[in-house]
Protein backbone atom coordinates (compact mmCIF):
# COMPACT_ATOMS: atom_id res chain seq x y z
CA UNK A 1 0.00 0.00 0.00
CA UNK A 2 2.29 2.78 -0.64
CA UNK A 3 1.21 5.96 -0.47
CA UNK A 4 -1.60 5.16 2.08
CA UNK A 5 -2.17 5.98 5.59
CA UNK A 6 -3.11 3.09 7.99
CA UNK A 7 -6.07 3.34 10.14
CA UNK A 8 -7.29 1.38 12.71
CA UNK A 9 -10.16 1.18 15.17
CA UNK A 10 -11.56 -0.65 17.65
CA UNK A 11 -14.94 -1.70 19.26
CA UNK A 12 -16.51 -4.14 21.40
CA UNK A 13 -19.98 -5.66 22.21
CA UNK A 14 -20.85 -7.16 25.47
CA UNK A 15 -23.28 -9.07 26.71
CA UNK A 16 -25.87 -7.25 28.71
CA UNK A 17 -24.43 -3.70 27.69
CA UNK A 18 -24.62 -3.65 24.57
CA UNK A 19 -27.04 -6.87 23.65
CA UNK A 20 -28.88 -9.96 25.40
CA UNK A 21 -28.06 -13.01 24.13
CA UNK A 22 -32.50 -13.88 24.63
CA UNK A 23 -32.88 -11.16 22.51
CA UNK A 24 -30.44 -11.34 19.87
CA UNK A 25 -29.17 -14.23 17.67
CA UNK A 26 -25.61 -14.82 18.11
CA UNK A 27 -25.30 -14.66 14.45
CA UNK A 28 -26.89 -10.87 14.45
CA UNK A 29 -24.10 -10.29 17.46
CA UNK A 30 -21.61 -11.24 14.95
CA UNK A 31 -22.71 -9.21 11.86
CA UNK A 32 -23.17 -5.95 14.31
CA UNK A 33 -19.76 -6.42 16.14
CA UNK A 34 -18.38 -5.97 12.40
CA UNK A 35 -20.66 -3.30 11.36
CA UNK A 36 -20.25 -0.99 14.19
CA UNK A 37 -16.45 -0.75 13.45
CA UNK A 38 -16.90 -0.82 9.62
CA UNK A 39 -18.97 1.90 10.29
CA UNK A 40 -16.21 3.40 11.52
CA UNK A 41 -14.19 2.97 8.92
CA UNK A 42 -16.19 4.44 6.36
CA UNK A 43 -16.98 7.66 8.82
CA UNK A 44 -12.97 8.41 8.05
CA UNK A 45 -13.75 7.21 4.62
CA UNK A 46 -10.70 4.14 5.04
CA UNK A 47 -11.38 1.55 3.16
CA UNK A 48 -11.25 -1.63 5.40
CA UNK A 49 -8.32 -3.69 5.06
CA UNK A 50 -8.34 -6.59 7.61
CA UNK A 51 -10.06 -7.18 10.45
CA UNK A 52 -9.72 -9.67 13.84
CA UNK A 53 -11.92 -10.86 15.87
CA UNK A 54 -11.38 -11.13 20.00
CA UNK A 55 -13.89 -13.47 21.86
CA UNK A 56 -14.62 -13.95 25.38
CA UNK A 57 -16.67 -16.86 25.93
CA UNK A 58 -19.13 -17.52 28.96
CA UNK A 59 -18.92 -20.88 29.67
CA UNK A 60 -23.04 -21.70 28.89
CA UNK A 61 -22.66 -20.31 25.38
CA UNK A 62 -23.42 -23.60 23.13
CA UNK A 63 -20.83 -24.35 20.27
CA UNK A 64 -24.02 -23.94 17.85
CA UNK A 65 -24.33 -20.20 19.23
CA UNK A 66 -20.65 -19.46 19.00
CA UNK A 67 -20.42 -21.09 15.26
CA UNK A 68 -23.65 -18.69 14.59
CA UNK A 69 -21.70 -15.72 15.74
CA UNK A 70 -18.56 -16.15 14.04
CA UNK A 71 -20.83 -17.28 10.55
CA UNK A 72 -22.57 -13.45 11.19
CA UNK A 73 -19.19 -12.20 11.53
CA UNK A 74 -17.88 -14.09 8.22
CA UNK A 75 -20.92 -13.27 5.94
CA UNK A 76 -20.29 -9.74 6.87
CA UNK A 77 -16.62 -9.77 6.66
CA UNK A 78 -16.46 -11.59 2.60
CA UNK A 79 -20.02 -9.17 1.77
CA UNK A 80 -17.66 -6.04 2.55
CA UNK A 81 -15.03 -7.74 1.29
CA UNK A 82 -12.28 -7.18 4.14
CA UNK A 83 -9.94 -10.43 5.39
CA UNK A 84 -10.33 -11.60 8.99
CA UNK A 85 -6.63 -12.15 9.54
CA UNK A 86 -6.68 -13.09 13.40
CA UNK A 87 -7.99 -13.31 16.40
CA UNK A 88 -8.15 -14.43 20.10
CA UNK A 89 -10.26 -16.96 22.29
CA UNK A 90 -10.74 -17.05 25.90
CA UNK A 91 -13.01 -18.07 28.31
CA UNK A 92 -15.21 -15.33 30.41
CA UNK A 93 -16.68 -16.03 33.88
CA UNK A 94 -19.00 -12.87 32.95
CA UNK A 95 -20.79 -12.14 29.58
CA UNK A 96 -19.96 -12.76 26.65
CA UNK A 97 -17.72 -10.26 25.00
CA UNK A 98 -16.88 -9.24 21.23
CA UNK A 99 -14.04 -7.14 20.66
CA UNK A 100 -13.06 -6.15 16.68
CA UNK A 101 -10.48 -4.09 15.50
CA UNK A 102 -10.34 -2.97 11.73
CA UNK A 103 -7.71 -1.62 10.13
CA UNK A 104 -8.48 0.41 7.23
CA UNK A 105 -6.13 2.95 4.50
CA UNK A 106 -6.71 6.34 3.14
CA UNK A 107 -4.66 7.86 0.96
CA UNK A 108 -2.86 11.25 2.64
CA UNK A 109 -5.08 14.42 2.58
CA UNK A 110 -8.49 12.01 1.47
CA UNK A 111 -9.40 10.76 5.41
CA UNK A 112 -12.48 12.55 6.47
CA UNK A 113 -12.52 13.96 10.54
CA UNK A 114 -15.14 15.69 12.44
CA UNK A 115 -13.03 18.60 12.78
CA UNK A 116 -13.10 19.50 8.97
CA UNK A 117 -16.53 21.40 9.39
CA UNK A 118 -16.82 25.64 9.11
CA UNK A 119 -19.72 27.85 9.82
CA UNK A 120 -22.13 27.94 6.77
CA UNK A 121 -21.52 24.47 5.82
CA UNK A 122 -24.65 22.36 4.86
CA UNK A 123 -25.36 18.78 6.95
CA UNK A 124 -25.89 15.61 5.23
CA UNK A 125 -27.59 12.22 6.37
CA UNK A 126 -27.44 8.98 4.74
CA UNK A 127 -30.70 6.95 4.83
CA UNK A 128 -32.97 7.36 7.41
CA UNK A 129 -32.71 6.96 11.10
CA UNK A 130 -34.82 5.61 14.31
CA UNK A 131 -35.43 2.19 13.23
CA UNK A 132 -33.21 0.94 15.41
CA UNK A 133 -34.43 2.40 18.74
CA UNK A 134 -37.69 1.10 17.16
CA UNK A 135 -36.45 -2.23 16.83
CA UNK A 136 -34.90 -2.21 20.67
CA UNK A 137 -38.13 -1.19 22.25
CA UNK A 138 -40.20 -3.94 19.99
CA UNK A 139 -37.49 -5.96 21.75
CA UNK A 140 -37.52 -4.64 25.04
CA UNK A 141 -41.78 -4.62 24.81
CA UNK A 142 -40.91 -8.49 24.78
CA UNK A 143 -42.76 -8.83 21.38
CA UNK A 144 -43.15 -12.09 19.53
CA UNK A 145 -40.21 -12.02 16.70
CA UNK A 146 -42.31 -14.53 14.58
CA UNK A 147 -45.51 -12.58 14.38
CA UNK A 148 -43.95 -9.19 13.35
CA UNK A 149 -45.72 -6.68 10.69
CA UNK A 150 -43.43 -5.54 7.67
CA UNK A 151 -42.68 -2.65 9.79
CA UNK A 152 -41.66 -3.82 12.89
CA UNK A 153 -39.40 -6.51 11.20
CA UNK A 154 -37.49 -3.82 9.32
CA UNK A 155 -37.02 -2.13 13.14
CA UNK A 156 -35.70 -5.14 14.51
CA UNK A 157 -33.40 -5.99 11.69
CA UNK A 158 -32.05 -2.34 11.37
CA UNK A 159 -31.06 -2.89 15.35
CA UNK A 160 -29.69 -6.50 14.70
CA UNK A 161 -28.14 -6.27 11.58
CA UNK A 162 -27.18 -2.53 10.98
CA UNK A 163 -25.12 -1.68 7.64
CA UNK A 164 -22.56 0.13 7.18
CA UNK A 165 -21.82 3.16 4.80
CA UNK A 166 -18.61 1.82 3.39
CA UNK A 167 -19.17 2.98 -0.16
CA UNK A 168 -20.36 6.21 0.20
CA UNK A 169 -18.08 7.56 3.31
CA UNK A 170 -14.95 5.71 1.09
CA UNK A 171 -16.71 7.70 -2.47
CA UNK A 172 -17.04 11.05 -0.37
CA UNK A 173 -13.79 10.96 1.05
CA UNK A 174 -11.87 9.87 -2.60
CA UNK A 175 -13.27 12.76 -4.13
CA UNK A 176 -12.99 15.54 -1.38
CA UNK A 177 -16.55 16.13 -1.21
CA UNK A 178 -17.20 16.12 2.32
CA UNK A 179 -15.17 18.55 5.33
CA UNK A 180 -16.02 16.64 8.25
CA UNK A 181 -18.00 13.59 8.90
CA UNK A 182 -19.54 10.90 11.62
CA UNK A 183 -21.58 7.63 11.91
CA UNK A 184 -24.59 8.14 13.96
CA UNK A 185 -23.39 5.21 17.10
CA UNK A 186 -25.12 7.65 19.33
CA UNK A 187 -28.09 9.15 17.40
CA UNK A 188 -28.44 12.03 15.08
CA UNK A 189 -28.46 14.55 18.35
CA UNK A 190 -24.93 13.50 19.57
CA UNK A 191 -23.61 13.15 16.36
CA UNK A 192 -24.40 16.95 15.18
CA UNK A 193 -22.71 17.20 18.81
CA UNK A 194 -19.67 15.85 18.29
CA UNK A 195 -19.35 17.00 14.66
CA UNK A 196 -19.82 21.23 15.78
CA UNK A 197 -17.53 20.56 18.66
CA UNK A 198 -14.41 19.08 16.78
CA UNK A 199 -15.43 21.87 14.08
CA UNK A 200 -15.69 24.46 17.07
CA UNK A 201 -18.89 25.72 15.44
CA UNK A 202 -22.70 25.60 16.82
CA UNK A 203 -25.16 23.35 14.97
CA UNK A 204 -28.91 23.45 14.02
CA UNK A 205 -31.00 20.74 12.79
CA UNK A 206 -33.86 21.47 10.88
CA UNK A 207 -36.62 19.34 12.38
CA UNK A 208 -38.93 19.12 8.98
CA UNK A 209 -36.13 17.69 7.17
CA UNK A 210 -35.15 15.06 9.33
CA UNK A 211 -35.66 11.59 7.60
CA UNK A 212 -37.55 9.39 9.92
CA UNK A 213 -37.84 5.50 9.35
CA UNK A 214 -41.31 4.47 8.31
CA UNK A 215 -40.97 1.59 10.77
CA UNK A 216 -40.35 3.73 13.45
CA UNK A 217 -43.20 6.10 12.58
CA UNK A 218 -45.46 3.59 12.23
CA UNK A 219 -43.85 1.74 15.78
CA UNK A 220 -43.74 4.95 17.73
CA UNK A 221 -46.85 5.59 19.22
CA UNK A 222 -47.57 2.05 20.29
CA UNK A 223 -44.31 2.10 22.27
CA UNK A 224 -45.03 5.37 23.90
CA UNK A 225 -43.11 7.30 22.20
CA UNK A 226 -42.32 10.31 19.98
CA UNK A 227 -40.65 9.17 16.19
CA UNK A 228 -38.89 12.33 16.33
CA UNK A 229 -37.25 11.20 19.75
CA UNK A 230 -36.11 7.97 18.68
CA UNK A 231 -34.55 9.75 15.37
CA UNK A 232 -32.80 12.47 17.50
CA UNK A 233 -31.68 10.16 20.23
CA UNK A 234 -32.16 6.85 18.89
CA UNK A 235 -29.01 5.26 18.63
CA UNK A 236 -27.23 2.59 16.70
CA UNK A 237 -28.79 3.67 13.02
CA UNK A 238 -24.73 3.88 11.80
CA UNK A 239 -25.82 6.05 9.06
CA UNK A 240 -23.55 9.07 8.18
CA UNK A 241 -23.85 12.43 9.09
CA UNK A 242 -21.25 14.87 6.66
CA UNK A 243 -20.81 18.77 6.51
CA UNK A 244 -20.54 20.13 3.26
CA UNK A 245 -19.51 23.61 1.95
CA UNK A 246 -21.53 24.84 -0.18
CA UNK A 247 -19.38 25.30 -3.30
CA UNK A 248 -18.83 21.69 -2.64
CA UNK A 249 -22.54 20.83 -2.82
CA UNK A 250 -23.05 20.30 -6.36
CA UNK A 251 -19.95 17.94 -6.21
CA UNK A 252 -20.90 16.74 -3.16
CA UNK A 253 -24.44 15.22 -4.55
CA UNK A 254 -22.74 13.90 -8.08
CA UNK A 255 -20.68 12.00 -5.75
CA UNK A 256 -23.14 10.56 -3.56
CA UNK A 257 -26.32 10.01 -5.90
CA UNK A 258 -23.29 6.93 -7.44
CA UNK A 259 -22.97 5.58 -3.73
CA UNK A 260 -25.01 2.11 -4.18
CA UNK A 261 -28.96 2.28 -2.29
CA UNK A 262 -28.51 5.67 -0.28
CA UNK A 263 -30.27 8.32 -0.23
CA UNK A 264 -28.88 11.76 1.15
CA UNK A 265 -30.72 14.34 2.65
CA UNK A 266 -30.02 18.22 3.96
CA UNK A 267 -31.16 18.09 7.56
CA UNK A 268 -29.21 20.90 8.93
CA UNK A 269 -26.01 23.65 9.19
CA UNK A 270 -22.87 24.71 11.10
CA UNK A 271 -23.22 27.85 12.64
CA UNK A 272 -20.82 30.54 13.43
CA UNK A 273 -23.10 31.30 16.92
CA UNK A 274 -22.18 28.35 19.52
CA UNK A 275 -24.76 25.84 20.52
CA UNK A 276 -26.90 22.48 19.08
CA UNK A 277 -30.24 23.17 18.43
CA UNK A 278 -33.33 22.20 16.78
CA UNK A 279 -35.01 24.47 14.08
CA UNK A 280 -38.93 23.32 14.74
CA UNK A 281 -40.42 25.68 11.98
CA UNK A 282 -38.37 28.56 12.87
CA UNK A 283 -38.26 28.23 16.79
CA UNK A 284 -35.15 26.91 18.16
CA UNK A 285 -34.82 24.22 21.01
CA UNK A 286 -32.30 22.74 22.44
CA UNK A 287 -30.75 19.60 20.73
CA UNK A 288 -32.06 16.76 23.30
CA UNK A 289 -28.98 14.40 24.66
CA UNK A 290 -27.94 11.05 22.92
CA UNK A 291 -28.67 7.47 22.94
CA UNK A 292 -27.56 5.35 26.50
CA UNK A 293 -27.39 1.74 26.44
CA UNK A 294 -29.23 -0.51 28.84
CA UNK B 1 5.70 2.96 4.86
CA UNK B 2 6.87 1.84 1.88
CA UNK B 3 7.78 -1.76 1.03
CA UNK B 4 6.79 -2.90 4.63
CA UNK B 5 4.39 -5.65 5.39
CA UNK B 6 1.27 -5.00 7.94
CA UNK B 7 1.11 -7.56 10.96
CA UNK B 8 -1.51 -7.46 13.29
CA UNK B 9 -2.28 -8.54 16.84
CA UNK B 10 -4.59 -9.10 19.54
CA UNK B 11 -4.61 -10.39 22.91
CA UNK B 12 -7.00 -10.18 25.80
CA UNK B 13 -6.40 -10.22 29.96
CA UNK B 14 -9.83 -11.33 31.54
CA UNK B 15 -10.14 -11.00 35.36
CA UNK B 16 -10.61 -14.17 36.99
CA UNK B 17 -8.92 -16.13 34.01
CA UNK B 18 -5.62 -14.30 33.23
CA UNK B 19 -5.41 -12.20 36.48
CA UNK B 20 -7.65 -11.78 39.88
CA UNK B 21 -7.49 -8.06 40.81
CA UNK B 22 -6.72 -8.66 44.40
CA UNK B 23 -2.87 -10.60 43.51
CA UNK B 24 -1.97 -8.12 41.16
CA UNK B 25 -1.57 -4.17 40.84
CA UNK B 26 -4.00 -2.57 38.13
CA UNK B 27 -0.57 -1.01 36.96
CA UNK B 28 0.76 -4.57 36.42
CA UNK B 29 -2.31 -5.40 34.35
CA UNK B 30 -1.57 -2.71 31.95
CA UNK B 31 1.77 -3.51 31.68
CA UNK B 32 1.36 -6.97 30.95
CA UNK B 33 -1.70 -6.38 28.58
CA UNK B 34 0.62 -5.25 26.32
CA UNK B 35 3.52 -7.21 27.12
CA UNK B 36 1.66 -10.00 25.73
CA UNK B 37 1.06 -8.20 22.80
CA UNK B 38 4.84 -7.02 21.95
CA UNK B 39 5.94 -10.75 22.80
CA UNK B 40 3.71 -11.59 19.72
CA UNK B 41 5.26 -9.06 17.43
CA UNK B 42 8.24 -9.76 18.41
CA UNK B 43 7.93 -13.66 17.71
CA UNK B 44 7.36 -12.75 14.04
CA UNK B 45 9.83 -9.75 14.22
CA UNK B 46 7.76 -7.45 13.56
CA UNK B 47 8.51 -3.35 14.82
CA UNK B 48 5.81 -2.21 16.55
CA UNK B 49 3.97 0.73 15.00
CA UNK B 50 0.64 1.47 16.99
CA UNK B 51 -1.37 0.25 19.86
CA UNK B 52 -4.90 0.13 20.60
CA UNK B 53 -6.10 -0.33 24.19
CA UNK B 54 -9.87 -1.33 24.41
CA UNK B 55 -11.24 -1.86 27.92
CA UNK B 56 -14.92 -2.85 29.78
CA UNK B 57 -15.12 -1.61 32.83
CA UNK B 58 -16.62 -2.70 36.12
CA UNK B 59 -18.49 -0.65 37.95
CA UNK B 60 -16.48 -1.45 41.29
CA UNK B 61 -13.48 -0.34 39.75
CA UNK B 62 -11.91 2.60 41.29
CA UNK B 63 -10.58 5.82 39.25
CA UNK B 64 -7.27 5.06 41.43
CA UNK B 65 -7.13 1.94 39.50
CA UNK B 66 -8.35 2.61 36.08
CA UNK B 67 -5.38 5.49 36.06
CA UNK B 68 -2.94 2.86 37.17
CA UNK B 69 -3.70 0.57 34.33
CA UNK B 70 -3.36 3.26 31.72
CA UNK B 71 -0.32 4.47 33.63
CA UNK B 72 1.33 0.92 33.23
CA UNK B 73 0.38 0.18 29.72
CA UNK B 74 1.40 3.86 28.82
CA UNK B 75 4.32 3.73 30.44
CA UNK B 76 5.84 0.52 28.46
CA UNK B 77 4.26 1.91 25.85
CA UNK B 78 6.66 4.68 25.89
CA UNK B 79 9.55 2.90 26.74
CA UNK B 80 8.82 0.02 23.83
CA UNK B 81 7.97 2.93 21.79
CA UNK B 82 5.04 2.94 20.26
CA UNK B 83 2.28 5.05 19.95
CA UNK B 84 -1.12 4.71 21.69
CA UNK B 85 -3.17 5.28 18.60
CA UNK B 86 -6.99 4.90 19.96
CA UNK B 87 -8.82 2.43 22.08
CA UNK B 88 -12.27 2.01 23.37
CA UNK B 89 -14.13 2.57 26.44
CA UNK B 90 -17.29 1.01 27.73
CA UNK B 91 -18.94 -0.69 31.18
CA UNK B 92 -18.77 -4.34 32.18
CA UNK B 93 -21.25 -5.95 33.86
CA UNK B 94 -18.54 -9.15 35.20
CA UNK B 95 -15.03 -8.89 34.44
CA UNK B 96 -12.92 -6.10 34.01
CA UNK B 97 -11.26 -6.50 30.50
CA UNK B 98 -7.93 -5.76 28.87
CA UNK B 99 -8.30 -6.31 25.30
CA UNK B 100 -5.52 -4.91 23.33
CA UNK B 101 -4.28 -4.84 19.64
CA UNK B 102 -0.71 -4.40 18.50
CA UNK B 103 0.08 -3.07 14.57
CA UNK B 104 3.96 -4.06 13.19
CA UNK B 105 5.85 -4.07 10.07
CA UNK B 106 8.15 -5.65 8.94
CA UNK B 107 9.87 -5.59 5.42
CA UNK B 108 8.78 -8.97 3.21
CA UNK B 109 10.51 -12.09 3.10
CA UNK B 110 11.89 -10.23 6.51
CA UNK B 111 9.03 -11.82 8.93
CA UNK B 112 9.25 -14.83 11.32
CA UNK B 113 6.52 -17.75 11.55
CA UNK B 114 6.56 -20.94 13.24
CA UNK B 115 6.34 -23.04 10.39
CA UNK B 116 9.58 -22.63 8.57
CA UNK B 117 11.07 -25.13 10.61
CA UNK B 118 13.22 -28.05 9.07
CA UNK B 119 14.82 -31.70 10.12
CA UNK B 120 18.17 -31.27 12.12
CA UNK B 121 17.52 -27.38 12.95
CA UNK B 122 18.80 -26.54 16.62
CA UNK B 123 16.05 -24.45 18.78
CA UNK B 124 17.52 -21.60 20.75
CA UNK B 125 15.76 -20.23 23.69
CA UNK B 126 15.96 -16.36 24.68
CA UNK B 127 16.67 -15.86 28.93
CA UNK B 128 15.11 -18.61 31.23
CA UNK B 129 11.97 -20.09 32.31
CA UNK B 130 10.08 -20.88 34.90
CA UNK B 131 9.99 -17.83 36.87
CA UNK B 132 6.38 -16.77 36.28
CA UNK B 133 4.80 -19.84 36.98
CA UNK B 134 6.72 -20.04 40.24
CA UNK B 135 5.71 -16.02 40.77
CA UNK B 136 1.74 -17.34 40.12
CA UNK B 137 2.50 -20.51 42.91
CA UNK B 138 4.11 -17.68 45.03
CA UNK B 139 0.87 -15.56 44.64
CA UNK B 140 -1.43 -18.32 45.01
CA UNK B 141 -0.31 -19.67 47.96
CA UNK B 142 -1.01 -16.04 49.55
CA UNK B 143 2.28 -14.90 50.20
CA UNK B 144 2.86 -11.45 51.95
CA UNK B 145 3.62 -9.75 49.15
CA UNK B 146 6.24 -6.99 51.27
CA UNK B 147 8.27 -10.34 53.09
CA UNK B 148 8.91 -11.67 49.41
CA UNK B 149 12.64 -12.66 49.50
CA UNK B 150 14.51 -11.10 46.48
CA UNK B 151 13.96 -14.71 44.78
CA UNK B 152 10.25 -14.58 45.67
CA UNK B 153 10.40 -10.80 43.85
CA UNK B 154 12.19 -11.79 40.98
CA UNK B 155 9.41 -14.58 40.48
CA UNK B 156 6.36 -12.33 41.21
CA UNK B 157 7.73 -8.90 39.02
CA UNK B 158 8.56 -11.90 36.27
CA UNK B 159 4.88 -13.14 36.33
CA UNK B 160 2.98 -9.54 36.75
CA UNK B 161 5.64 -7.42 34.40
CA UNK B 162 6.86 -9.78 31.54
CA UNK B 163 9.54 -8.12 29.12
CA UNK B 164 8.91 -8.48 25.32
CA UNK B 165 12.20 -9.72 23.58
CA UNK B 166 11.11 -7.07 20.63
CA UNK B 167 14.76 -6.02 19.68
CA UNK B 168 15.87 -9.50 19.70
CA UNK B 169 13.57 -10.64 17.34
CA UNK B 170 13.23 -7.90 14.93
CA UNK B 171 17.59 -7.97 15.14
CA UNK B 172 16.97 -12.38 14.23
CA UNK B 173 14.17 -11.37 11.24
CA UNK B 174 16.12 -8.46 10.27
CA UNK B 175 19.17 -10.73 9.41
CA UNK B 176 16.92 -13.60 8.35
CA UNK B 177 19.21 -15.66 10.67
CA UNK B 178 16.52 -18.04 12.10
CA UNK B 179 13.96 -20.28 10.37
CA UNK B 180 10.99 -19.93 12.83
CA UNK B 181 10.15 -18.68 15.63
CA UNK B 182 7.60 -18.92 18.38
CA UNK B 183 7.11 -17.08 21.79
CA UNK B 184 6.63 -18.76 25.13
CA UNK B 185 3.00 -17.60 26.56
CA UNK B 186 2.37 -21.08 27.82
CA UNK B 187 5.44 -22.76 28.61
CA UNK B 188 8.25 -24.22 26.59
CA UNK B 189 6.61 -27.83 25.51
CA UNK B 190 3.80 -26.01 23.98
CA UNK B 191 5.56 -23.76 22.17
CA UNK B 192 8.29 -26.49 20.75
CA UNK B 193 5.22 -28.64 19.70
CA UNK B 194 3.73 -25.40 18.14
CA UNK B 195 7.12 -24.95 16.21
CA UNK B 196 6.96 -28.59 15.50
CA UNK B 197 3.91 -29.01 14.37
CA UNK B 198 3.87 -25.69 11.90
CA UNK B 199 7.26 -26.77 10.52
CA UNK B 200 5.90 -30.31 9.80
CA UNK B 201 8.72 -32.18 12.13
CA UNK B 202 8.89 -33.91 15.23
CA UNK B 203 11.50 -31.74 18.38
CA UNK B 204 13.11 -33.00 20.96
CA UNK B 205 14.32 -30.92 23.89
CA UNK B 206 17.44 -31.37 25.87
CA UNK B 207 16.17 -31.47 29.46
CA UNK B 208 19.85 -30.66 30.62
CA UNK B 209 20.18 -27.60 28.42
CA UNK B 210 17.13 -25.96 29.93
CA UNK B 211 17.83 -22.59 31.44
CA UNK B 212 15.99 -22.57 34.53
CA UNK B 213 15.16 -19.18 36.42
CA UNK B 214 17.13 -19.28 39.62
CA UNK B 215 14.08 -17.61 41.59
CA UNK B 216 12.08 -20.49 40.20
CA UNK B 217 15.17 -23.62 41.16
CA UNK B 218 14.77 -21.74 44.41
CA UNK B 219 11.02 -21.96 45.10
CA UNK B 220 9.72 -25.21 43.04
CA UNK B 221 10.26 -26.87 46.38
CA UNK B 222 7.97 -25.00 48.35
CA UNK B 223 5.60 -24.14 46.29
CA UNK B 224 5.28 -28.59 46.23
CA UNK B 225 6.75 -28.51 42.02
CA UNK B 226 9.62 -29.88 40.27
CA UNK B 227 11.74 -26.75 38.72
CA UNK B 228 12.07 -28.94 35.40
CA UNK B 229 8.14 -29.08 35.35
CA UNK B 230 7.75 -24.75 35.91
CA UNK B 231 9.85 -24.24 33.22
CA UNK B 232 8.38 -26.91 30.79
CA UNK B 233 4.73 -26.51 31.49
CA UNK B 234 4.39 -22.90 33.52
CA UNK B 235 3.09 -20.38 30.98
CA UNK B 236 3.84 -16.55 30.86
CA UNK B 237 7.48 -16.46 30.94
CA UNK B 238 7.41 -14.87 27.13
CA UNK B 239 10.63 -15.71 26.02
CA UNK B 240 11.31 -16.51 22.60
CA UNK B 241 12.41 -20.05 21.25
CA UNK B 242 14.01 -20.27 17.81
CA UNK B 243 14.70 -22.69 15.12
CA UNK B 244 17.96 -22.29 13.60
CA UNK B 245 19.84 -24.22 10.64
CA UNK B 246 22.98 -25.13 11.08
CA UNK B 247 24.55 -23.13 8.64
CA UNK B 248 22.73 -20.52 10.00
CA UNK B 249 24.24 -20.59 13.56
CA UNK B 250 27.37 -18.28 13.43
CA UNK B 251 24.95 -15.47 12.16
CA UNK B 252 22.53 -16.41 14.33
CA UNK B 253 24.71 -16.12 17.26
CA UNK B 254 26.22 -12.96 15.80
CA UNK B 255 22.79 -11.57 15.66
CA UNK B 256 21.55 -12.32 19.05
CA UNK B 257 25.28 -11.46 20.88
CA UNK B 258 23.90 -8.01 19.98
CA UNK B 259 20.31 -8.08 21.57
CA UNK B 260 20.69 -6.12 24.69
CA UNK B 261 20.52 -8.10 28.10
CA UNK B 262 19.39 -11.47 26.58
CA UNK B 263 21.00 -14.67 27.13
CA UNK B 264 20.64 -17.65 24.41
CA UNK B 265 21.03 -21.38 24.92
CA UNK B 266 20.61 -23.91 22.76
CA UNK B 267 17.74 -25.88 24.53
CA UNK B 268 17.08 -29.20 21.37
CA UNK B 269 16.55 -29.84 18.02
CA UNK B 270 13.82 -30.40 15.36
CA UNK B 271 14.15 -34.04 13.73
CA UNK B 272 12.53 -35.81 10.95
CA UNK B 273 10.69 -38.49 12.86
CA UNK B 274 7.32 -37.18 14.24
CA UNK B 275 6.92 -36.46 18.28
CA UNK B 276 7.70 -33.86 21.07
CA UNK B 277 10.24 -35.34 23.25
CA UNK B 278 12.38 -34.44 26.22
CA UNK B 279 15.86 -36.13 25.81
CA UNK B 280 16.71 -36.73 29.92
CA UNK B 281 20.61 -37.99 29.08
CA UNK B 282 19.80 -40.45 26.12
CA UNK B 283 16.28 -41.51 27.59
CA UNK B 284 13.16 -40.18 25.56
CA UNK B 285 10.26 -38.93 27.35
CA UNK B 286 6.95 -37.82 26.12
CA UNK B 287 7.08 -33.71 26.05
CA UNK B 288 4.22 -32.70 29.09
CA UNK B 289 1.09 -30.54 27.81
CA UNK B 290 1.70 -26.68 27.93
CA UNK B 291 0.14 -24.25 30.47
CA UNK B 292 -3.65 -23.55 31.53
CA UNK B 293 -4.58 -20.78 32.92
CA UNK B 294 -6.64 -20.85 36.02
Amino acid sequence: MRNELNVLTTDSLIEDVHFRRNWTSARAIGHKALAVNLSDLAAMGAAPRAVLLSLALPADLELAEFDELVDGFVTLADAAPVPLVGGNLTRSPGPLVVDVTAMGTARPRRLLSRGGGRPGDELYLTGSIGAAAAGLGILTAGADRTRLDDAAAACVSRYEQPDARLDCGIQVARNRAASACVDLSDGLADAARQLARASRTGVVIDATAVPIHPGALAWATGLGQDAMQFALSGGEDYELLFSVRRRQRRAFLATTARCRDVTLTRVGRLTAEPGTWLDRAGRLEPLGDGFTHF
